[in-house]
């Protein structure tokens, strides 16, 4: 098996960078202890040796180049937003600050596509497009992430449902390969048959393939309107029973996320705001989906309420609350949009999972984890996309000593992927393996799919000089 | 530089193959000179000196562990319906009837997707899930095609403009490897960051990386109702400008086909009927589109029919022909179907290429190619997918010596192929390259990105004995 050994930087190759990008290249105490982590510590932390803005593809092409002839890591970063330490140098060398490189170089109105630098953060994009009267579909969760890291992690977010995720509006892009070499992949096109889909390799390979030096994105008109609708249920079960009868019932929500009762309170002592009814008629609401439909006029939207309210109160919901202000729309994904903040919030130890199950295993999945997590001594918290199965399952304590909380959570970990292995489900959904899931994704893709995925590493990165330590590439 | 070489397959190796699938082997004049081509002998023909009725993942996993020890090439094929020459032992060995796996193995109703065998029709799977009150979107033009064929080349067709393409409705697949190995890619999920995507690398390879032995496919509520427009045109800039006008009118076609006049003739005297107006008020048409749209009623579809009206009439139709009955949709359709039909019956010799460019590059770049058409003794014929950029350009010829032809056609298709690269486009929209198209592929992808894909191929085909001599590896 072939071994590799990295170098550090020396001095020289410091002066080399500062050539190629002079007033770009950070070391030592220059460089701000945000780039030792992304927003899971717990995953792993490291010290980059050199921190370099990133500025043109050129320009990282030659930087990369010098790594890759001396042997030195190289770790592209986007806004650090990640959940799983795949943006963390855990072996020094070089990182790259993509998140400089954020122009919004072009839009194209009659193909429906805007060609972008990495580094642009999907809420500058969202805003942006709105302006031009288009929509970006995909909405992950944290808007302040750059959209090379949402490529990088195929992040998916509350509209996969309707529009799909991250892969599905990539259409073309730029890279610099672990040698140094530039290639383009993709096109303007929304169909190829053009040889294995190097485009689709690279999206969700977490910056281990190749740094994402250009992108262009699909484009859709925005919808005109959307509406959404805060629906009660008893409990879970019949809270998720609904979903897939929205679908059978030619409804189309662009966002259909389930939350149970908890994190609900959790979320609104946080943002300091009631929103969601607890009780209605005596009877103890257990859980709530929180729809949205879009559409070109409110009268379709009224329409297709109608009809969505008739589905769920026939399939057990206790009542249909519209939300069609913007001011309650606002109201109601506050609330759900904090359910990670409020978490973080109440909450000194903290891990994460992400699995996705098929949409009918939501239920039964989310019972088991429950009443697993019933054996120890931290506490479960879940929300997630209920219309495409992505969970979102957090284990909290304020009690536990460090050691004692992360032993109990990897047994607990192990436990929860087996079952979503079990009931035909994947580790990640839309975060990612990077450092923090490489055990789980090793035992659970098994020997020969891990071979492959390290070769195609090797392919692409035959020193294996980028990123290393993640997804498929151990240390 | 590797070196692989091929053995001749030996009658002990035929016996250890008919102890595995006894009754499924056949050898010299039993095999059927059906399997020596696919529908354009013009890219390859070759002999297997075997064919074996694939049956199950586990007995072709034993059949290809032999063929592995022994260095001999394996050649998966289904209905033989391609256009690249993909499907066809060019080196001898084993070829696999993957056609006779042509089992429906399961619907689930709540996850939306159904389990099939690789050899199931695209028009049994249609019909099949259209008495569950579902469809499957992807809807290329060849019905007889197997549903594993249309993985292995990304098939995209008519409804890709709006529903996408075959990669979009694959969930997950079992995959023989070159090694024997037998490997389960993906899962019931529509959103995974689980690894590198194999799912995705392996939509497209035209049974190089593997042998796909089961499909996970999405598919969707089927649309109630359906109407068609045939919409006429003076020329060809006209008809073409109009195509992104629908989009930013928020109008969806399901399908959204173009035409020139000159082949609509020839499909109508194929057919025999004459659907689409030539002139209309003494002003002659030159093209046609000819647009499906879909939804629950028909109240909104006619809703949607009169808002297009207007968007094309006011863009420079000439007319707006509504085929809202099943007869006259079944009509307009007809012609199209035909087109290729068509130019086979009136064509002696015939080439043909699948070029996809961006859709605001149609017209400009079908002017261009008749302008290099003219220089050529053959005449030229195009139609396609002006949703999505898609272009089927045919070389046709019926006076022309076969050397003549073919010499010409090279140098023709070398330019049209350069024009599409520059103005944005790539090598093939849904046909893929096969053996047939390698040479534009390495001229028009480029050293590097052929490297990666070639260093792809061994990673998952260590001695290169599956299906050789196809897309990145020439022998």
């Amino acid at each position: 098996m072939a071994e590799y050994t990295y170098n550090k930087v020396s001095a020289e190759l410091v002066e080399e960078f500062r050539k190629i990008v002079p007033g770009k290249v950070y070391v030592g105490e220059e460089i701000n202890q945000d780039f030792f982590h992304d927003e899971m510590p717990i995953y792993g932390q490291g010290q980059p040796e050199v921190v370099i803005d990133a500025t043109t593809t050129e320009d990282i092409a030659a930087i990369v180049k010098l790594c890759y002839e001396h042997n030195i890591p190289v770790i592209p970063r986007g806004a650090g937003t990640g959940l799983t330490g795949a943006a963390v140098a855990l072996h020094g060398g070089v990182m790259l600050n993509m998140a400089k490189m954020n122009k919004i170089l072009e839009y194209d109105y009659e193909n429906f596509v805007v060609r972008v630098e990495p580094g642009v953060l999907l809420n500058d994009l969202a805003e942006d497009t709105q302006k031009q009267g288009l929509l970006y579909p995909p909405d992950p969760g944290e808007k302040f992430a750059t959209i090379g890291g949402n490529v990088s992690t195929n992040a998916g977010g509350m509209r996969a449902v309707k529009y799909g995720c991250t892969r599905d509006y990539v259409r073309a892009m730029t890279v610099v390969l672990p040698t140094g070499e530039i290639v383009k992949l993709g096109a303007t096109v929304s169909k190829t048959s053009t040889g294995y889909s190097l485009l689709n390799l690279m999206v969700g390979s977490e910056g281990t393939l190749g740094i994402i030096t250009e992108l262009t994105l699909k484009l859709i008109p925005a919808p005109k309107e959307t509406i959404s609708l805060i629906i009660p249920y008893e409990n879970l079960e019949d809270c998720i029973a609904t979903v897939p009868k929205f679908f059978m019932n030619h409804l189309q929500p662009q966002a259909l996320e389930f939350m149970e009762k908890e994190i609900v309170l959790a979320s609104e002592r946080y943002i300091g705001k009631s929103v969601f009814p607890k009780e209605l008629e005596g009877t103890e609401i257990g859980a709530y989906l929180l729809v949205t439909f879009d559409g070109d006029s409110m009268e379709a939207l009224e329409e297709i309420t109608e009809r969505a309210a008739e589905v769920v109160l026939e399939a057990g919901a206790l009542d249909v609350l519209v939300a069609d202000t913007p001011a309650k729309k606002k109201d109601a994904w506050a609330a759900r949009g904090s359910f990670l903040e409020a978490i973080e919030a109440e909450t000194k130890l903290l891990d994460e999972c992400d699995v996705v199950v098929p949409v009918n295993q939501i239920a039964p999945y989310l019972n088991y984890v429950n009443s697993v997590g019933e054996k120890y001594d931290f506490s479960v918290k879940s929300f997630g996309h209920a219309g495409d199965g992505n969970l979102h399952i957090y284990a909290c304590s304020n009690d536990l000593d460090e050691e004692t909380f992360k032993k109990q959570v990897e047994e607990f970990m192990q436990d929860i992927y087996r079952k979503a292995a079990e009931l035909g489900g994947q580790i990640s959904g839309e975060h990612g393996i990077g450092f923090g899931k490489m055990e789980f994704l090793y035992e659970f893709a098994g020997d020969v799919n891990m071979r492959l995925m390290k070769g195609i590493k090797e392919v692409f990165d035959p020193k294996m000089i980028l990123n290393p330590n993640k997804i498929c590439y151990k240390l």
